[in-house]
């Protein structure tokens, strides 16, 4: 092995190209000029990369290794010095389109039937990065996972010779219409996947009759989705800031904003989890998003998008603030993240308009409880909860089935998040199509549980014996409670 | 890589000579003309692929990636137009015949000796298509898996020391005698997988002494049938017409035909699941029924022969209907699809003659309750039942020792449909060797829990303690039942 | 690919010189005499296998598919005719030892460390036939894989802090002196992977002072195992015979042999189980036992061994024939594969001496419970047995901490099959070796309870919450009773 | 194949030029010399192997086979003579400097973000035998396993809303201040993994203000520890020698020891345990250590390190021992390796400080409670014991959230032994940076649940319920009860 030199990616590109042409494969930088006559897939396809990096190319058609073995040692230069990697580095060869590149990968858009197909064409389509930091969740991904498995293990109690010709899935959020008890959940900068970013989002949602919750970290502003989707409704999902002027202002502008329809403030999320996946892949210093301060940077924890863009978020949140954000909108306000029984009895109390049982898609804080099973612990522990206000529920909805148990189980909607950014890799058609499928698989559902509408749907239809062991039926323990007293702001009445 | 062009099927098959020879491999269309005379493997193997599809022969040998490498940019034509694939295009080389060319991929029949082998030998000769559509279930594919499972978790409580050097299989369905308590449970179209299809199931059925159930969807009309196996029994499976009277001439057609002994109405499919791997093989659009206006066609959702040919279907089919059911039949009739205790007990109070716990081999529904679960709940809560009419079960049956299990819990037979298609692959003497293995495995599993008689089986036979759990025990939820009353239309006395 | 003709293994012998040169592999027959010279690994190799099968040697170096992309299509000769297969087919190429080429296979003795290692070794050097007929069980293997992970899923409940300096492991089984509470249990065949087979055991068992259960269809007479271990200690087990007078003459013979010591009647085999690996795999019709009548023979179910080998023993035996063991002699007589507490009461109530707690391996019903699921029934049931008879425990004990978890839930000793087969792989040294890895691991467990007699071992040092559901705590259902009382008959008291 | 000879090291290390050059490769040894002109990769990469072992490096590269596939019969001189391998055959080739071999297989220090990536690490970069002696455990490895996944199935209850701007992480054991609650469980011979070995984990720990606990076979003495890192605090734990006058000593020696807080007599290793993977690599036997009278050797069983170290512990070890223990000490006396709520009981009513509930990371016996598991049981059976005594938790512990969980149930601190060694790869810096990952876990974990202190954390935080049927809730079986009071030493007040 010759001597282990960082060669920068500047010096890499300047070797592009027959007569000097050299390429990365695994990090590795190769002199592979004498090589281009003699390769048995001709120099072609070596040339396209010439200067840069070829590793995906390569691992398509060789086994590792192989470059080690054809080569002389004196044909390797040194490795790729990934300090200097720049935007300039994962760009496509200038000679060609980026969109018509992706445009290849990507499968035809109808041949797409279900929110998986959305997530496996992304993790093959979009940049290593955007893929990271969607697809990343806390630490050894065990929420993540037990958000989708859970209801997986709830079982339907179908009914059969029910007359199910019309199947209505008509539903309200907070009075707002919506086609499906659907909504998108906020995810923050759907522009890495796709130029029209939350723009096309929004469109779906309106031509498709569902809310989009819009995330304080979105790539657009709210006045420009507006613009984009004049008769849409949309919820804003508020990260207070550190600096409580900066959020006042913006909850006036929403409230002034006659689309927005209600205000989520975020509270699962009181400091950013340990997404490892995106801390391994470095982030383009260079983005940021409109209404939030929030800047991409790299640092000796890694490049971790969704930590550093929440850096701004104050972690001195408590039930008080609640009160200073009524102050600021006369828009329903909700909060976003609860994961007990004992905090939804005490959003309950303190008059909120609705909770999201939500453990931010598992990003968070790893082993928080699915989300499903908190809906399991309200019926245990509050059933009352349900008359009082509206429950939403995200983080593992994928499948229409999924939809009907958490209705069935006394949730108001769903949201979704992460499947919603995949599909907005086909831009606006692609979010449409999701929505639509969700739909078909939704109305599917209701008429073969034998209900034809969402009224009917009650926890008569499901059996939980199988993750009812998973559901806290205790109230806190009195050593808890006693803590917990002492020690905490008590929540008062908004 | 050369420019990315479409090129149809007719023009791939133009070039079929030692001197002009395409080939595709996934997808890829190639020109190995000069290639030929280099080929290691000699030039005659891809002779037999010119101008045709070779991904299947090249995969046995080759890597992917291998084409690529070895042939030069220019040689890649470009991508196949999937949109003009037909029929021709999957036939096989006009030189061979088809049924050589099956016969020598599948293994001779004496050496399939479990229902499992008659699957995995489908899984390789029969059509990608045919697979797609027999072997299909709903999106994830949990409650298909879960039926056979179930079963697994159920243990035997074995007797010894029990004189069973005769043992005697024998049982009545709706008082006609067969040797075994096994029916071919009704599935459609058995034809895609042997030209003599539901023909070669009802020669096996009679020469075995089974019951054969009929899918309105049969490839062969219930005559046909009746000539191939004039000493055969049969039951009928109905599905519902939108147009009542179709259905009404078909009942009394059945009515007349003296083999039929039974008409079993479908109430598990009041709309088609999604079975997603079916949606994603193009459909023949040739494919038609006698029995049933049902027509093959592809659409936006894919070429899906699961929905597309039930959607003649009534989903508007209520208890009422079964009035009108028996206004047109003398014979017995029976509901398949039964899927929960509630429904069990109405179908008891409605005077039904039988019904079939089934969940369509997880087709309709995913996590819908397993068959054998289901069995479990009318144990726990309606065991009167198993007194009052013949409960049959269905989906997940794959062993003798699964057979025995339904029938200590009480069922009367259970049918298999799956494996029956899988088994026809091989025509009547096909399903007659897996018959005669079930038969064998049956009665091993007799001997060797200690009885000689199912008369002699029954629940202490068996320990259901790892699936408990699962088995709903409580009747309909206060508030739920106050929905199901309200809003779901009565079962009335038939 | 040429004519598809098939050809016998005396012609392919026959092509077995450098000038003449056919192989098999993967059953295809190849002339690869003019490939010899350019063998990239030269032609010794290849002309080891000259006239032979080379699928081993082959499948070492190279990936499949190779051979037909290499040689020309004429060199394709034709299929193996494996209905020509014979006993010199399978031999080492003559100029051989079999036992060297073995030897080289087999790593050292001293290398294997524990009982996996052994059946591991076994996986690759015993005869594919041996494999099969050893390691198979009944159709899905579910028991077979219960037997071992229910072990695994018992916790100990250590102590610390006892002085356990010396420990002592010595146990008595029906009087017997036992250094361990182990013994050797009763498998058929011992010779087929070892010319030495049973005597080796015998031997081994002798050395280390532990008894061994002697199958009915041992490889040697019980008189040639006596000459071969004049010290050893033996139980017998018996199949009875459809012809009761040859076992009658077999109790006897047994019972004047002074190194006998106990007859065990195996009761868990009234019919043989369907060993879908052993049918599979042709059997050796040359191959019979001396105690016995079995014959082996291939027929239209297969080639399986453990079936054919049983077809002698009479699936009519009763508790009844007890009384008529009893008669033919004075051993103490125990019964071999209870399954339940219902027949371990049976037993009890009849006088045995013992029962041996077995699902014979897994090999006759899948889905009979696991024996250590049995020996918790008996704990939950019937506590009072451990009082009056010796409970022994076989099936899926592979570690010193399965034989001491079952000590503590109140065996006396436990059983191991399969293993010591693997064992005797090596001989009379291999039997020796595992017996004295598992004495360390036993002692090594022993010690780290807390622990240094068996005495103190006890059901207070495990803990079994993790497998309590799968024990069966009812009686007999009423309904099963009633059946059971009226059909089955009576054990009386011996 | 060519005559099997047995060819030394010695040997095969003189034929190292490019005249004369032999390989090993999976112990096999070839000639290569006419093969270094040919070698696709060049001669070069093969010379720096010459008359050495080209395993690894061959194994990047190539498959398995290629070189008898490659080179001709002749060319294999014969196997290794695997008993003649030295510390010298182990050396990497004299020309490099070690540390920077290592360095070049290492990725950079900050590329490492959880625990699992120093394991991953040093699965690649540590020696052989290093690897094994830390990575192994008892034999199955199944409480290994269980400890980390028992922690991974208690699900947290978070609470939101709280204000978390600042958390406080810091904890006293003993008295003594940690910075976090976690301290360097004791792990023999850090010197395996770097040059360091303990002094490394010894600074590590003074600047991060944690304590370290120091090995009875620690690769320094406590005295080198003290002089690296003055300011640091030690726990030391002791092995009781069975020549108690030199552990007397040993005592004195650390007693007098400003630096030593206290005495961990370890309870959980009565007898070595069966560390396989340890016993199949062989041992240096010149390896030593400085405090206890252990030297490496290999054995009939093998070369286990863990188990060879050990032989000098006495077995014999009794509660009366511990009054022993306080005779050469004032320090505070702690028993580590509880494994029930009973010696936990024992250990209260005996007056112990502070018990580490520990299973030895799964070494000693398998099957043995996870320790988080023993944890629950003391709040089942003696809640009593944490106003007691300070409870610790070693063996799984992986992640921040596991330190919650753990001190949430009641324990004052936890452990890490294995990862700690891992880290030492990278010498102080490795184990600064682990600290401090685990810091900021814990960190993000406490304010994701909600609190900002320790002393708020509590069992209301978490939910067992998936692992509630694992914990003995019972206390003693009375039969047992007997056999252990009347055969087992009692314990005295100290």
């Amino acid at each position: 092995m010759a001597q282990e030199k960082l060669i920068s990616t500047q010096e890499i590109s300047s070797h592009k190209t027959p007569d000097d042409c050299w390429i990365v494969v695994d990090n590795q930088v190769w002199d592979v000029t004498g090589f281009l006559d003699t390769h048995p897939g001709g120099p072609t396809i070596i040339l396209k990369y010439a200067g840069r990096d070829a590793t995906r190319a390569y691992s398509e058609v060789h086994t590792s290794g192989l470059l080690k073995a054809e080569l002389a040692p004196d044909q390797y230069k040194g490795k790729l010095d990934e300090s200097t990697i720049d935007e300039n580095w994962h760009k496509q060869p200038a000679s060609e389109n980026p969109e018509a590149v992706w445009g290849n990968d990507k499968p035809p858009l109808e041949t797409l039937i279900n929110s998986h197909d959305f997530e496996h064409v992304a993790s093959r389509t979009a940049s290593k990065k955007t893929w990271a930091f969607y697809s990343s969740a806390a630490t050894d991904l065990i929420t993540r996972d037990a958000n989708k498995s859970c209801f997986n293990r709830i079982w339907f109690r179908p009914r059969v010779l029910k007359n199910v010709r019309s199947v209505d899935t008509k539903s309200k959020i907070l009075g707002v219409d919506s086609s499906i008890p659907l909504f998108v959940s906020p995810a923050a900068m759907a522009k890495l996947i796709h130029q029209d970013g939350e723009c096309a989002i929004a469109r779906a949602c309106e031509s498709r009759g569902i809310m989009q919750g819009v995330s304080n970290n979105s790539s657009y502003t709210i006045e420009e989705l507006r613009d984009a989707a004049p008769d849409a409704s949309f919820f804003f999902q508020l990260y207070v800031n550190r600096e409580r002027e900066k959020s006042a202002a913006l909850l006036r502008k929403c409230s002034a904003n006659p689309n927005i329809k209600a205000i989520f403030v975020t509270v699962d999320a009181a400091w950013p989890g340990k997404r490892e996946a995106d801390e391994r892949v470095k982030a383009d210093e260079g983005l940021s998003v409109p209404m939030a301060p929030s800047q991409a940077k790299n640092d000796s924890k890694g490049g971790g998008l969704g930590r550093v863009m929440a850096s701004f978020i104050d972690p001195g949140l408590t039930w008080e603030d609640l009160v200073w954000v009524r102050k600021h909108t006369h828009l329903p306000v909700c909060l976003k993240g609860i994961m007990s029984a004992d905090d939804a009895i005490l959003a309950m109390e303190a008059g909120l308009d609705g909770i999201l049982l939500s453990n931010h898609g598992g990003r968070n804080l790893d082993t928080s409880p699915p989300s499903i099973i908190t809906l399991l612990e309200l019926h245990k522990r509050c059933p009352e909860i349900f008359d009082r206000m509206e429950i939403y529920v995200d983080s593992g909805i994928r499948r229409g089935t999924d939809i009907l148990k958490a209705i069935c189980l006394g949730a108001t909607a769903v949201g979704m998040g992460r499947s919603m950014l995949f599909a907005t890799n086909y831009g606006q058609a692609g979010v449409e199509h999701l929505i639509d499928i969700l739909r078909d698989e939704l109305e599917t559902a209701m008429r073969n549980t034998g209900i034809t509408s969402l009224d009917e749907a009650g926890p008569h239809l499901v059996h939980t014996g199988d993750v009812d062991h998973l559901v806290p039926r205790s109230p806190l323990h009195p050593y808890a409670r006693k803590i917990a007293r002492g020690r905490s702001p008590r929540a008062s009445k908004l």
